[in-house]
C-alpha cells in the first residue's frame, strides 16, 4: 500500500506540530540532503506550456529514494478561487520502483521554499538580522515570515502588497506567532533598513518590484518570485552590485533573476557555501541576493521530512497485490468457469 | 476533489463491465486518439536508470487535459512478489493545472497494451485471422488474448512459456471466455501455422524467441515484449523481411526492435495507417510487424476511457480547497490570538 497525505492531513499535521516545529525539521533535511548534492541524480523539470500557464514534473533520485513533483503554474487561477501553484507529489523506493507515498505539495512547496529561504539566508543574511520586508503578501508570505523567524531569529516583519486586503490576511494569519509588524505604505517604506528583503510576487512579467535606489548596503535580498521564463522582479543593476548564490544554475539560468543577464554573470550554487567550498557573505556592507526559483531536491528533502513526521494515517491501493506477480489478472478477475459462459 | 481509483475499485470495475466490454472501449477511444495524433504535445519520456531497473515519468496533453504515468521496470521484482512493471498516472485540466483524476495504471498499462496491438492488427493482420500465437505468458498474456478475440475475433490461442505453470495460469484465467487453446512443446509448435504471432516474454536481455525459419508468409507479429535499450525478441533477420509499424518512431528507434537497426531502417507510424496516410498490409503474404514499447498518448487514451466507464467513486484532497486562493495559510491553520501565545 502507499501511504496518502491529503491536504487535510496536512492541515492536522500543521495544527498538531505547529508551523515552527515543521519548519525547524524541513531546514534540518534540508540541509543534510543539501550537503550531499552529489549523491543525486538531477534532471530538468519537464514543463508543458499552454494558454492560460504551465504544468510541469520536477523528478530527482539518489540511490534509494525517488521523487517527483507534480505541479502548475496558472496565474488566472485566483479568479477562479483556485491557487495559482498547486502540487502533488510522491516518493518511490528505487530498488523496486513501488510509490511509497503519495501527498499533497501545495502547502508543502510554501514550507520546503520558505525552509529553503530561511537556510540560503542563514548564509547569506548579516549575522543578527531581525527585520525582513515582505513585499508581496499572497500564499507564500506567511510561511517566509515564520521561516526567517524560526531559523534566524527575525522578530520584525514589514509588509507591503499593492493589493490592501493581501496584507490584512497575512498580518492577520501572523498573530499571536510573536512577531512585530510594519505595515508599510509603500516598497520603500517597507524596505528602508531592513536587514532582509524577501520579494514573492505573482505577476507573470518582466516587472521591477525592487530599484537600485531603494538597496541599502549589507542587506540580504531573498527573491523568490521571479522563477520562470519571463517573470523577474528586480531591476538588473542590483544583480550587477550583488553576490549572487543559486539552487541549481542550469535551471536558474532560465528562469531566475539572473534570466535578466549575460551567460557568464558569475553565480554560486548554494550546496557549495553550505558545504564551505564557496564564500557566503564576505563582508558586512555586501548586498546578497539569493535568486531561489524552486529545485526538486527541496521536494525530495520535503517530503522526506514530511513522511518522519506523519503518523500512520491512511493508504491508497494504487498498486494491485497478487501472491503471483505473473498472474497480474488473476489479482483482478475471478476464474471463470467454461459452464459459467455457456450457460 | 480529484478523483481517486485504486486496483480495488479497477477490478470491480472489471468485474461489472467485463474485460471485454472495457477493451471495445479502449480500442475506440485510441483509434479516436490516434486519428488526431497532431493535435497532442508529444514528449519524451523521461527515465532514471538504477542498477535494479528504471522509473519513468510518461507526460502528454491536447489542448484541454494533461496526462502522465509513473511506471517502473524491475525484473528482479517478481523474486520478491512484486509486479515487474507497476504504474500510477493522472488527469490534469490544462486550464487550471488541477488534478481530475488519479489512477493505477498496473492493469489499466496491461489493458491499453494489449487494446493498442489488436487496434495495429486490424489494420496488420491477415483479414479473417484466427489464431494466435501467444509466446510468454506472464502478466500481459491474458489481456493480449482477450483484446485479439474481442477486436478482430481471433478464437484459437496456441500458448508457450519457458514455464510451464505460467502457461497453467493463463490457460485457467481464459477458461470460460470461448477461446479453444493449444499449449505447445515449443516456440516452433505454438506459431506454426498462426495468423499472428505475440511475444510477450520479460527478459531484460537481447534475446532471440523468433528466428527468421520460424516466420511464415502472411503471418503478422505483435512484438510487445521489446520496450527498452538493450531488450529486444525477434531475430534481425525477421526485421529485414518485414513490413514494421511503429507507435512513435523517435521513441521506438531508441526502445523498441529496431534498435537493432540501422537508422535509416523504414517504419510508418501507426496514426498514419489508421489515417490511411499510409499502407497497412498490402499483400496476403507480406509479414507485417507491430514493434510496440508503449507510448504516452496511450495512456492519455485509457485514462479517459477510464473516467468515462468509471462511476462517481472516491475522492482525493489533494489540494486544499480556501474561499481566498492568497490565504494559503489560513487553509491550513486556524488564525491565533495574541493572548494564546501569551498565555
Amino acid at each position: 500500500m502507499t501511504r496518502y497525505i491529503g491536504s487535510g492531513e496536512m492541515a492536522d499535521l500543521l495544527r498538531r506540530e505547529g508551523p515552527e516545529r515543521f519548519l525547524r525539521c524541513l531546514v534540518a533535511v534540508l540541509r543534510a540532503d543539501f550537503l550531499r548534492w552529489p549523491d543525486f541524480d538531477l534532471a530538468p523539470r519537464l514543463a508543458s506550456h499552454s494558454a492560460g500557464g504551465v504544468i510541469e514534473l520536477m523528478p530527482i533520485s539518489d540511490a534509494r529514494t525517488y521523487a517527483f513533483k507534480f505541479v502548475n503554474g496558472h496565474p488566472g487561477n485566483t479568479r477562479l478561487g483556485k491557487q495559482t501553484v498547486a502540487a502533488f507529489g510522491a516518493l518511490a523506493d528505487v530498488a523496486t520502483g513501488y510509490p511509497l507515498l503519495i501527498s499533497e505539495m501545495t502547502v508543502l512547496t510554501a514550507l520546503r521554499t520558505a525552509a529553503t529561504s530561511a537556510l540560503a539566508a542563514s548564509v547569506l543574511a548579516r549575522p543578527g538580522s531581525r527585520s525582513m520586508a515582505l513585499i508581496g503578501t499572497g500564499a507564500q508570505a506567511e510561511f517566509q515570515a515564520l521561516a526567517f523567524k524560526t531559523v534566524l531569529g527575525v522578530s520584525e516583519i514589514r509588509l507591503f502588497d499593492v493589493d490592501p486586503a493581501a496584507v490584512d490576511k497575512a498580518r492577520a494569519n501572523l498573530d499571536g506567532f510573536n512577531l512585530r509588524f510594519v505595515c508599510a505604505g509603500s516598497v520603500a517604506e517597507a524596505v528602508a533598513g531592513a536587514d532582509i528583503i524577501t520579494t514573492a510576487t505573482a505577476d507573470k512579467a518582466r516587472a521591477t518590484i525592487l530599484t537600485p535606489d531603494l538597496i541599502e548596503p549589507g542587506q540580504h535580498l531573498n527573491a523568490i518570485g521571479g522563477d520562470c521564463p519571463g517573470k523577474t522582479e528586480l531591476h538588473a543593476d542590483i544583480l550587477r552590485r550583488a553576490r549572487t548564490v543559486v539552487e541549481y544554475e542550469p535551471q536558474t539560468r532560465i528562469e531566475g533573476e539572473i534570466q535578466q543577464m549575460p551567460a557568464d554573470y558569475p553565480v554560486v550554487e548554494l550546496w557549495r557555501v553550505l558545504r564551505g567550498e564557496a564564500p557566503g557573505r564576505v563582508a558586512t556592507d555586501e548586498i546578497t541576493l539569493f535568486d531561489s526559483v524552486g529545485f526538486a531536491l527541496e521536494d525530495f528533502s520535503a517530503l522526506h521530512c514530511l513522511r518522519e513526521i506523519a503518523g500512520p494515517g491512511s493508504d491508497l491501493d494504487l498498486i494491485p497485490a497478487s501472491d503471483d506477480p505473473k498472474d497480474l489478472f488473476g489479482a483482478v478477475l475471478p476464474k471463470r468457469r467454461a459452464s459459467q459462459r455457456a450457460a
